[in-house]
């Protein structure tokens, strides 16, 4: 049984480039946060906040350069008197805390796309020149989630019962970035002719 | 106290498009994968193991697209016969494990990009036309990580003191994909003046 797992599909044996002992270094590493440039930071903090449920972790304004960020996850943050608690109050402190969660999205708004008709729009990577594909969110249904996107009038990219993959989507984001959308319940039946 | 709290920075008043109450149906959501195409596996399982200390969760394959899905994390996997603990056995059980994880990158390989000499590359969304920016990693000591990096021939596009911004760097994935290194003893304090 053992050896059987040490010859899985994942082990450095099946896998060239692949080391199986990780160096000591790198143990406190964590991937940290992706980051996509947007348009019209109203339009993206709207849409993550409203039809992806993200809070908005921490900003940050550089005016010498023209430009701020904006770190999005799903830690909760309340915004009401009564609880501020899981995020540190002071700005440095809130900084540190937000650099310290996993999986952020960290969208960048060069000043003034918002209302430039020179703008073209950001490219999303799928057409080419190809490169970066897509971030990815575990919903708790699948359609139950395409439901409700397909209300709040989401654009989709592909509806769950679209093509062969059952039970996988993929919806747009306001820049045209594509999300892919996935349950714990399917996701392992729709995978399993490639796992 | 509880009212400058309630008018932070990142409060809805001060970010049009916010939300301040989320939609309880998003309340099991969150951030699991970020998807960028790779020219060649074996040399992004080395680089993404070796130099930056990720494991392969999930492999998935699908010969007829001729394509496959290397899912990279920071969760231990062990290779050897003592201990896959981590990790379930059973392959569409370790699809679901892995889809269960927050913060993974999935790398998608075209098969044959490897060795088409046609092949151009990939873009890393950082020239025209500009979109996806980069990935990011907290490490446990910045300057320490950069050495290291440098010892291990990483290309950088930014050292950590390069520039005004001391002590964040950024370094090249084996496709030109960037990666932003930062750690939280710095971090405050370089994007103080922006917080």
């Amino acid at each position: 049984m053992a050896a059987a797992a040490a010859e899985s599909k994942e082990s450095p044996g099946n896998n060239p480039g692949l080391i199986s002992v990780k160096d000591e270094a790198t143990k406190e590493y964590f991937l940290q946060q992706t980051m996509l440039r947007v348009k019209d930071p109203k339009t993206s903090l709207d849409f993550y906040s409203r039809v992806l449920g993200m809070s908005l972790l921490k900003r940050l304004d550089f005016p010498e350069m023209k430009f701020s960020l904006y770190f999005l996850g799903y830690e909760i943050i309340f915004h009401d008197e009564q609880d501020t608690a899981s995020a540190p109050a002071d700005p440095k402190e809130r900084t540190i805390w937000t650099f310290g969660q996993k999986a952020t999205l960290e969208l960048t708004h060069n000043w003034g796309t918002e209302s430039d008709p020179e703008f073209k729009g950001y490219h999303n990577g799928n057409s080419e020149p190809r490169g970066f594909g897509h971030i990815g969110i575990t919903v708790d249904d699948i359609y139950k989630a395409c439901e409700r996107f397909e209300r709040l009038g989401v654009e989709f990219v592909k509806k769950p019962d679209d093509g062969k993959m059952k039970g996988i989507a993929f919806i747009k984001d306001p820049d045209g970035y594509w999300i892919e959308i996935f349950d714990l319940k399917k996701i392992g039946e729709v995978t399993a002719v490639a796992s």
